[in-house]
């Protein structure tokens, strides 16, 4: 069966719209998903760097659309992990196990992976938004559409626009 | 650069002198060492399962002897990850990294895994004192002797006592 390990944060968890939610709650004012596209967030969200360390941040973070069932039927039929870099925040690694535990309840603590860099991760396919983490894995890569990697050129990684264009090539 | 691959509980941090300690807590004797030869600890510490989940028992585990200054070495001659089963136990996150931040402050978040199954885990060699992790590992392994572990044929895995021991070979 086929290994495939699936980000957390802007493939599972919409850390996006926490980011535009926070800043919100700071600034008094949304801002436009046009202004933050192709941008890392640590940059255009001023307080981002004080938002991920704040108690909840991760724990509350919105289920990004259509992964919680479409990756149960992935789970059916390959082998899923699921690889977060989390060991950078400390705080966020019993709210990303509960976060997972809350909203994918058939993904096993077997199958949660903490990490700082995935590197050491050997998979034949890797689910991830981030190149830094896509470009060392020497298998299949699917890079995640999100606002930050808007306007990149994805290079030898397929992108895929959201959990149903995953089904649809997966399942 | 060769990639090391280093288990905490047992290899790092002294868990099985953690459950001598609690059990003589809990029966006010304490046990022989030659008591547990051989067995898995949870069978032979009565409240081994209460003990692990108990806040605290990760967190105040003792260093096995000379872990701390062979492993820096071998951390400035190769890439070396600390990969630690805790996810079967989400309160240990926590403590298993402000532990190894404590007593092995040059490994960076970078270099910590915090996982539930390690046969996800990629390196050239992998350290750790439990069949189960090692036995699915296709590179080279290094069974780090343990009382549970004691009088079982190490198989195809090198066999080691001590820290000493291992720097012998690494370093």
């Amino acid at each position: 069966m086929q290994r495939i390990v699936v980000d957390m944060d802007g493939v599972l968890a919409d850390v996006a719209e926490q980011f535009f939610r926070y800043d919100e709650r700071d600034f008094g004012i949304r801002k436009e998903r046009e202004a933050i596209a192709g941008k890392p967030e640590l940059e255009v969200f001023k307080h981002a760097a004080r938002h991920v360390l704040e108690p909840g941040f991760f724990r509350t973070a919105p289920v990004i659309k259509d992964s919680q069932a479409v990756l149960e039927a992935i789970h059916q039929r390959y082998e899923v992990f699921i690889v977060s870099a989390a060991t950078e925040f400390p705080q966020s690694l019993s709210e990303k196990q509960t976060w997972l535990n809350e909203h994918f309840p058939y993904i096993s603590w077997k199958q949660m992976v903490f990490c700082g860099l995935k590197t050491i991760i050997e998979a034949d396919l890797m689910i991830d938004d981030h190149f830094k983490n896509l470009d060392h894995f020497k298998n299949s890569t699917f890079l995640f559409t999100q606002p930050h990697n808007l306007h990149q050129d994805a290079g030898r990684h397929k992108r895929v626009d959201s959990w149903s264009e995953i089904g649809k090539i997966l399942l």
